[in-house]
């Protein structure tokens, strides 16, 4: 059986032997090398494999759906890099930063491309289930990011808006790498059902923890600044549950958050921090993460196969919850 | 057996009923909707129904290929569009123009996602092989693309350069629309690749039509303003050839235009249409059209179906290089 590590040197293997490397036109080709080359946890192929393995001892016919869960997943990130104005990605120039925005427009649109080329590279009779999962969930990618979007001008964004928005921007991604992993592995379609779920429910909790740790991590162990959300009013799980309890001075000071009326960034996030943990939201916030953890897992326990098979993709779901950065 | 206007008719028809008005978030599907009702030739699906049509009487399984085609092409022109910075399209406003351009960005990758989601509808016997197609030529029109953007800046750009890119940009999309539609229609691979060639030939001759009307066409007929790529410095045929075959007074002139030294457009537009003319660049140009045409027609005489069943492609073809605007 394949743990974590040995998944994640398949994949990164295999994403430098995707041929793109030298191709023509370089202005094309050379970022999508570059970006592929920052690397990442690569949990969405890895799982792929994981759940493959689940079902089968051979995982090679996982590896290339995997690798276009990958590549795709990456292709947002290049124009998720452009909309959001950021520069920074891994600590390396995002695309459009280190090129310009056509040549980040244009290789993102290469990349979706490559991403159907290896899903068009998986078993025949797979090929047409697969490509419908994919699609779903691409376009549902879509939806999220728009969403988000349209999160940061509005000022009425429920906890289920938020709660809906992560689900299609994280964590459908996940659910379908798992899905597509287990199809591949030659699982019926309830017990890859079983997988998207678990993968759904998990990537819920992890975006969620990630929210939480934005505010709550310890700065010598987290790679951006603690706070960063708070700093730019980003609507976060913590912040909305926040909104949705605060009263009086509470309320007071999260107003004055919204409408930009902080001049010190430390004292707005010391701020916001001192009402989250007047108002609880720590305890209520780690709650939400085991609520969406523990329905993770039942499906999981859930799947038909000996326990044993399992304890990789528990292991990996375990650290993803109980991470620290 | 189907002529341009019935094909036309039954796309219209199917890109109306795409679902997609409606969907939310709107700021995602709206700028779809709103693109795809802009109209246009519909060339490529046409070729598709039309080339089906020589191989099987029903074309219904050439539709939602042929959709995905249109849907493709019509991604590439919303991004391009933001590349361009072109504000007009089909005299209405661009979506970034419209919208913004993050919002043209993404709901261009949407329309990309909803071009494979039409393509996975094709035949399932049939889809491994029309997915390669589409994703070689999907990557090969990015290519052309990005060549067209480095040639804005290049000061050494070969007429061979120059018919490469065409080639990827534009050509190999119809040429692919063309193979589909045949492979659908029952058509073996060696027929169908002389439609793709038909195709191919065929796309090279339009967009060098292309060029000479930009300098050529009767104003009173042309929807654009005559002598617009002149004015704009672009690369095109007819400025290559002259390049190539210019001296003494000529190239001087030519260089005073990729220097940007004229001060006034139509004197400018009027002084490279006397170089033009005097190298005999319309000639030229309107032979290399026709060598490019009869190359096409070459490719369609040789498909093995009747010659009576060929009435409908040969005649859009004749169209599409004979026309006046």
């Amino acid at each position: 059986m394949l743990n974590f590590s040995d998944c994640h040197k398949i994949i990164e293997a295999k994403l430098s032997q995707l041929g793109i490397a030298g191709k023509k036109p370089v202005e094309l080709y050379e970022p999508i090398s570059y970006f592929l080359r920052l690397g990442g946890k690569r949990i969405r192929p890895v799982s792929s494999l994981l759940a493959c393995n689940l079902f089968s001892d051979d995982v090679t016919s996982a590896i290339k759906p995997a690798l276009a869960i990958e590549v795709f997943h990456n292709f947002t990130l290049v124009h998720d890099d452009i909309m959001d104005n950021a520069t920074l990605r891994r600590n390396k120039p995002t695309v459009h930063a280190k090129w310009n925005d056509n040549i980040a427009i244009l290789s993102g649109d290469a990349m979706q491309i490559v991403a159907y080329q290896l899903l068009g590279d998986a078993k025949p009779k797979l090929l047409k289930s697969l490509l419908t999962i994919f699609n779903t969930t691409a376009l549902e990618v879509c939806e999220g990011q728009q969403y988000d979007m349209n999160f940061a001008s509005l000022d009425n964004v429920s906890l289920n808006d938020y709660l809906h928005m992560i689900e299609l921007k994280t964590s459908v991604l996940l659910a379908t790498s798992l899905k597509i992993g287990a199809l591949c592995g030659g699982a019926p379609e309830k017990e890859a059902q079983k997988l998207y779920e678990f993968g759904r429910n998990l990537g819920i909790a992890f975006q969620i923890k990630d929210d939480y740790l934005d505010v709550y991590a310890d700065q010598d162990l987290f790679g951006k600044t603690v706070g960063g959300d708070i700093a730019e009013n980003k609507k976060t799980f913590l912040f909305l549950k926040a909104l949705e309890l605060a009263k009086g001075e509470h309320a007071a000071i999260l107003k004055r958050a919204i409408n930009n009326e902080f001049t010190n960034v430390s004292e707005k996030i010391d701020m916001i921090r001192k009402v989250y943990n007047e108002l609880t939201i720590p305890q209520i916030t780690c709650n939400k993460i085991a609520e969406f953890s523990e329905k993770a897992f039942e499906f999981l326990a859930d799947v038909r196969v000996k326990e044993s098979r399992k304890v990789n993709l528990l292991e990996m779901a375990q650290k993803l919850i109980n991470r620290e950065k």
